[in-house]
């Protein structure tokens, strides 16, 4: 019988939202699992049920240092990614990003690692074109409140493109759509987890405008099937791939291009909180409402052979499951 | 009598082609000056006839390591800034820009300086706006042979923009527009520097296309002229400038909107070398021609009771003194 050791995967963020579900994803698919968080949003309350297994260790790190170690294959996924997490300190939310990247992608170059970078949707700002493809440039101030995050991102893309064509670093990259599940920030302010705590606590649900403007809503389970089916890709497909597209570098949308009203997301959000005394109001739209965004995830599909496979309610039940012990603590 | 002590400037890239002449008039305006530039697309020979000047002193050092000491101004300009010479080492380009700018920033948090940086026209890229104003956003690929000079430079904009609203620094920027004059490199690329080496050098000028496509052309002291001008206002009229045009933080399009023609710059090139044996000749549009940019200057006339003054011809005249010496070594 072979002796095979487990690969080795370094997760920045590992503690947030994401993180931890790709964390445990990873050590069901044998991985031996080396987390790193700040706990800035992260929190070890989402990695508990890790840390008594063997092949998992948690690293509390600040990504804007460098972090060294031989590592397989890289997830980098640190950053606040919700606009009151990253508004709160914008030079840091930068920093993270762009300082992030820079020392993961300098230990990928030193270690021959692969770096599957997430980027993000807001990279694409107001959009001009619906839905996204990958070769939309985007429309994204870069001087406004929400730049911190959407310029971080942006400049973490173009690092992370040229130690590609510069130093042959291995860098994948998943611009990711509105996702949603378990351990989300219970008050990240996000519609999902607003609508949840709104029900949970009685409290009116809130919709601005008349509720008819759709949102797009990725369950994690589906996201991190992508990244794993991303990464488990051999290079020359990668390449193959981009010069086929002639993208720039590899990057991909990953969401769920089904949208849904607000109106819709809070009416099934009552219908399985049934004991809730909530009632939906209405209030004016505000002037900062993101607008929509919905992926074009065509190259997902045909790189990947996947998609979104949970639909709303059954994501939104396990979600709500999650916030109900959250709740009651 | 008052013994008044010079104020001191601090400049990065000052051995570049735009920092050479901000330390000359920042000498001839009494400061005392600090030039570092890591000389690699600087040139000592910029800087020569500074250097008997018992107010300057040159530092070897690369601004994307931390440098300190005490400044009343910082004017941040080190930056490769020719495609030729930024593709040469994307990565060192993006950070140079960016960690250049964070380096900066924390000098002026540290010492209470204010710092003009310079950004670009770049960071409109391929603009759907003209002229550009400053409230367009830009049209910019993330992860193209480009992105390292023009998402740096969006990310340094997006960083002196928090410093200003999180730490109170006095950021304050420039988006430059295409420049020329003496101290230029001779072999850059740059269309203005190709045809006076071509018709000093006897060799046929290449024109692409039909030539009648425009160009705008800013002379280099009109842009340092309005840097100064920038620089000397007290921070109090910046606030109101930025709050009344509601612009996010205190930028302003520097350039000449004049406009000519490829085909009238190559034929006073020629005018002005009366001796050259070169010829025009055609050649088609590479699919990479930089596009057409002409600065909306609206806001730098209001704020500096500016505008260029220096007629292409005469900028021409010195810019071709300049290379004919160069030439003759």
């Amino acid at each position: 019988m072979e002796l095979k050791l487990p690969k080795k995967a370094l997760v920045t963020g590992a503690a947030g939202f994401l993180g931890s579900h790709l964390c445990k994803r990873l050590l069901d698919d044998g991985y031996e699992v080396t987390a790193l968080d700040n706990l800035f949003t992260g929190t070890k309350r989402n990695i508990e049920e890790l840390v008594g297994n063997r092949r998992f260790s948690f690293v509390l790190h600040d990504v804007t240092q460098p972090f060294w170690g031989q590592f397989d294959e890289i997830y980098n996924l640190a950053c606040p990614a919700s606009p009151i997490h990253y508004q709160h300190n914008p030079v840091e939310t930068t920093k993270s990003s762009v300082l992030g990247m820079m020392n993961m992608l300098e230990l990928a170059l030193k270690t021959k690692a692969k770096v599957l970078h997430t980027s993000t949707s807001e990279i694409y700002g107001d959009p001009l074109v619906h839905p996204q493809v990958e070769s939309y440039w985007g429309n994204v101030n870069t001087i406004g409140i929400r730049s911190c995050y959407d310029e971080g991102k942006r400049c973490a893309e173009t690092l992370a493109a040229d130690y590609r064509r510069e130093y042959g670093v291995d860098g994948r990259m998943v611009r990711i759509f509105n996702t949603y599940g378990p351990h989300m920030h219970p008050n990240d302010g996000r519609v999902i987890s607003n609508f949840i705590m709104q029900a949970l606590n009685n409290e009116d649900i809130t919709l601005f405008g008349d509720g008819k403007q759709t949102r797009s809503f990725q369950y994690c389970d589906d996201l991190v099937e992508a990244m794993r089916r991303y990464m488990d890709l051999p290079r020359r497909k990668i390449d193959a791939f981009v010069k086929k597209h002639k993208l720039g570098a590899p990057v991909i949308n990953t969401g769920n291009p089904g949208e849904y009203t607000i109106k819709q997301l809070a009416e099934e959000t009552l219908r399985q909180i049934p004991e809730s005394k909530s009632k939906l109001i209405y209030k004016p739209l505000p002037s900062d409402d993101p607008k929509r965004r919905k992926p074009d995830i065509t190259l997902a599909k045909e790189l990947l052979k996947w998609e979104p496979r949970v639909p709303l309610a059954e994501g939104l039940a396990k979600t709500i499951g999650y916030f109900r012990d959250f709740v009651q603590g």
